[in-house]
This record gives structure tokens, sequence and C-alpha cells, in this order.
């Protein structure tokens, strides 16, 4: 599946990742009433809604991009409504050809870590017939818990051929708090990093590995010290747009072939059309403001080799 | 929340959590095969099973323990339909006036931890009705993202009067990788504890606070140096049993009232029967089994005061 992005980034031309990460406030008012007047105003209704929001945005935009990321917390916050609706889209983007990040950032003990990676990137065997749980590509995956809490995922990946990206250094302002602090001289996030780049020796594609890692677009520094310790990881890096991440700020995450990163963005491409700069695109043609926000990114970063 | 599960423990003279971790190994073949020749042999059937399974457990020992663990890692290997099991076993739990700890250690920025946090302990507003999402009454989570990770779930405890369990020490063998790494000439973890127990302190019950740490049976030293950091917070101790923590290793975790920490068995309990000890119960009386070994744990842990 690594191989598959990588030739799907090069087709393309685009490092980006679309994040379906949908809330209600931004599902336009006419598909919110479509799907409450037909399913009624409750976590159901809801989850109609934003699944229909999903549709109506990787229709517009899954010619121009490698892969989505749904995050599967704005679909939970819905209950079990909002978990068929994250299945179905996972479903609807593959039919599209798109690969899909399930952005679930799990990590346990072993036989749960294991339970995880198989209800997400394998199959469960039932009386010797193998049923696929929601069946993302990739899978975003937390390191809190050590080796054991990844080797699961890692041994799925193998036999499955899918992908992890590891968080690494996170986004977030507060991202620093634990993950910065240093340990025999170097912070935490940079033995994060080794050990990343030791699980993924052994599970390499054609030219990048199958464990990859999540570095925030709000530390390009760090990214680029990142990019050196893991220079066989693809590297997931969330922040652009809405949290503050530039363009210009993100040439040390990519290797010099042009590869090795992957840029997501989710409310600066769903919610274009709340934007100034979209606004005359209006509430009915948000799809096409997604549309156009994915071609403005796309330039945005071609423009930085 | 916590107040209920202080008293829910004192009243049953047990700080016993069952963990509802269910594999389909562990399900009892009448059921299995119950559950399959009314919904297939599929994910539905094997979802139709655990729940059963869990049902029987909960009825054997309901009366025994304050609370339940449902880990949701191996409801989620079952797609869609384990969740929706997850979210029946929730429910029939909380009918039987247990206390439910949602096992999910889910931790990411901000706005997607809020979003976790209202659908796992809060309601969804939806057109001015709230509807709940999974509606547990605790849940575990993750530290790696820092505080405004967790944040959101402080505010949301706060507003429903639920609780946190956030992952300090974890049980599994390689835990140690990063959490015991020096920063500073403390341990990782201890930096983690510090910042449970500054969480919590304004967010208390009427002894122990809203925000409790996950800290593994299996590292009775740490336990005790822990419950010295974080007086007031009330310590899950997973790891009993199986994973091979033992009563008398278990004092430490407590406070000088008796109180102060819940013990976790899953497999111990819900897989009794497997057990030589508890055989003679057969696969039939399944059930009997798990509340023997409920009686058993909790004479082991009465012991140790």
């Amino acid at each position: 599946m690594i191989n598959k992005l990588v030739s799907e980034i090069q087709k393309k031309q685009a490092p980006i990742v679309v994040g379906l990460d949908p809330m209600l406030k931004f599902v336009p008012e006419h598909i919110k009433n479509k799907a409450f007047k037909e399913y009624g105003a409750n976590l159901k209704g809801a989850s109609e809604a934003i699944l229909e929001f999903n549709k109506k945005i990787v229709d517009a935009v899954y010619d121009l991009v490698p892969a989505v990321k749904p995050q599967i917390a704005m679909y939970e916050q819905f209950g079990v409504e909002g978990v068929i609706a994250f299945k179905k889209t996972v479903d609807y983007c593959k039919e599209k050809g798109l690969v899909v990040i399930g952005d679930i950032k799990r990590g346990d003990i072993g036989s749960t870590s294991e339970a995880y990676a198989v209800g997400h990137l394998s199959s469960q065997d039932i009386g010797g017939t193998l049923y696929e749980g929601f069946g993302e590509d990739f899978a975003t995956v937390n390191p809190y818990l050590g080796s054991d809490g990844i080797k699961p995922f890692i041994d799925v990946c193998r036999k499955e051929k899918k992908g992890i990206f590891i968080l690494v250094k996170t986004s977030n302002p507060s991202s620093g708090e634990f993950q910065d602090r240093l340990i025999d001289g170097k912070p935490l996030y940079e033995h994060v990093a080794e050990k990343v780049n030791a699980w993924g020796e052994d599970l390499m594609g054609d030219s990048y590995s199958y464990v990859g890692a999540v570095v925030g677009a709000t530390y390009p520094e760090m990214g680029a010290a990142l990019r050196k310790v893991m220079p066989k990881a693809y590297i997931l890096v969330p922040g652009y747009g809405a949290q503050g991440g530039k363009g210009s700020d993100l040439k040390a995450f990519f290797n010099e072939d042009g590869l090795g990163a992957i840029v997501n963005s989710s409310r600066g491409i769903i919610a274009a059309y709340k934007q100034e700069q979209y606004a005359s695109f209006t509430e009915e043609g948000f799809a096409d403001a997604s549309r156009q926000a994915v071609l403005d990114m796309k330039a945005d970063l071609n423009s930085i080799f």
C-alpha cells in the first residue's frame, strides 16, 4: 500500500491528503435539512448528513488527490450511527480509488493492539471465512506503550501489505509538554523517531517503509531533523492551513526525491466555503470550493520544489 | 461519578473492575453456535455471541463488583457490528447499576479530543435535543499529546460529573521503553503523574478527583511511588491475573483509607472456566466460574489489608 500511495502521489503530482473530519457545523443547511427530514434530527440524521457531505467532497476532489484521512473521533461523536458513517466513508473512498488513512491513533498492550490492527487493517476469521472490519489502508498509531503496542500492527501490515503512521511529534500547541522533554540529551520525539526507523527497516516497500510517522506542519525545524532520523519513513504532516502550517515551511519534511511526505488539510479543504477566500462559491457550491482549495494547496506545495 | 464509584467499592467491599474484553475463543460453543445459527457465522453473529457472553457474565457478577471495563478494541475488531455490541454492553451494564469504564485510550489534538469526549462521555446537541453517543461513565485517555489533548475530556467531565483515567505507567512488558526514560532525573511516567495530579486538583469529588490514572499491577514499586505523587487520583490497575499481577503486590497502590485503587481483571474472570482451577464448572457453567473467580479475587485483595 505504501507503493500505491507513492505512485498515486507521483501520478497526481499532489502530496496531499484530505482530512475528512466533518463537524455538523461544516455541513451546508440543504444537506443537513434533507438528512434530518429523511432520518430525523438525531444521531442517525446527523451521521447521514456528514456521510452525504463527505461523498460530495470526495466526488469533487478524488481525481486530484491520492488519499483521504477520515478522523474517526468526528464519527464516534455520533455514537454507533457515526461509526456506521465512518465505515461507509471508508468504503466510498476506496471505491473512488483513494488510499484511506484511518486517523484512529490507537495503541494498547499487545493483545489489544492486535484487535485494533485486525479490526482496522485486516480481517476477522469467523468459521474459516474472512470478514473485514473497517478496512482502511493505513492507520495512525500512538507509541506511548512501546514496542509491544506497535508490533501487532507491524505484523498485520506485513501480512496485508498495509501501513501505519506512528505519532512522533504532533501538531498541537502543547505537544512539547512530554514529546519535547530531553532524554539523554535528545527530545522524546527523536527517541520515538529512532524506533520508527528501526521498526520500519525490515518492512520496506520499493523505496519507503510500510511504517511511517506523524510530524506536525507546525514544527518545521523538528520536521527537518526528523526527516534525517527516519529517511525511509513516509511522514504524514497534519497542521497545514487551519492549524497554521504553510507550504513554504514544509520543504524540510520532504526528501530530495521530492517524496517522503504527505500533507493533510482538513477544515481548510472540507469547510473551504466558509472562508472569505472561497465565499463566492456559496454554501450550495461547497464541494467546488473544496476542489478549488485543493488546487490552491497543490500549487502552494508544488511551489516549494 | 467518582463518588458513586467509591461508594460502590465500599458497599460491595470489592475494589474490582471486571474487564469485558471478549475474544471469540473465550465464548462457549453453545453461545457461539446459537448466535451463528440466528445471525450467520459472520461479523454480526460473532458480535451477538460476545454480547450474549457478556450479558451472562454480568448477570453472574453484577452484585459483587462496582464496575466493568469493556475494552473497545475487542469490539472494533468486529467492525461496525462489534461497535454495536460495545454500545449494547455499556447499556446493559448501566441497567444493572454498574459503573462503566470505557477502555478506549483515546487522545488527540484539542478539537478531536473534544469529539471523543462528547461521543463517549457526553451528548451531542442536534437541533436543540441532546443525544448520547456511547454513554460510558469513565474513559481511559492517552497523554502523549499533552494538556490540550486532555483538557477537552476534563471540561466534559466537569459538565457531566464523569471521569477519566490517564495512562501513566502501563502494564505491558515494553511500557518502560518510553515511559521509564529519565527526564531531569525522573521517569517520564512520573512527569505524567504530576500532570495528572495537577489536572485533577480542581475537579474533586468528595475525597477523590474525577481525574484518575492507569498504573499496571505488574509494576508494584512504581505503583508505590506514584500513589504518593497523585494522592487524590483513583488508580485503575490493570494487569492482575493473566498478565502476572498478584494481590500481595498491590497494597502499595492503595491509600491508607483502603481506597484509591481499583484492580482490573479481564481474562482471569471472563475466561475463568478455561483455567484448570475452575474447570469443574465446565463450559456450560462459564458464568458461575466467572463468579467464583470474582469471589476469589475479592478474597485475595481483601487479604492485603
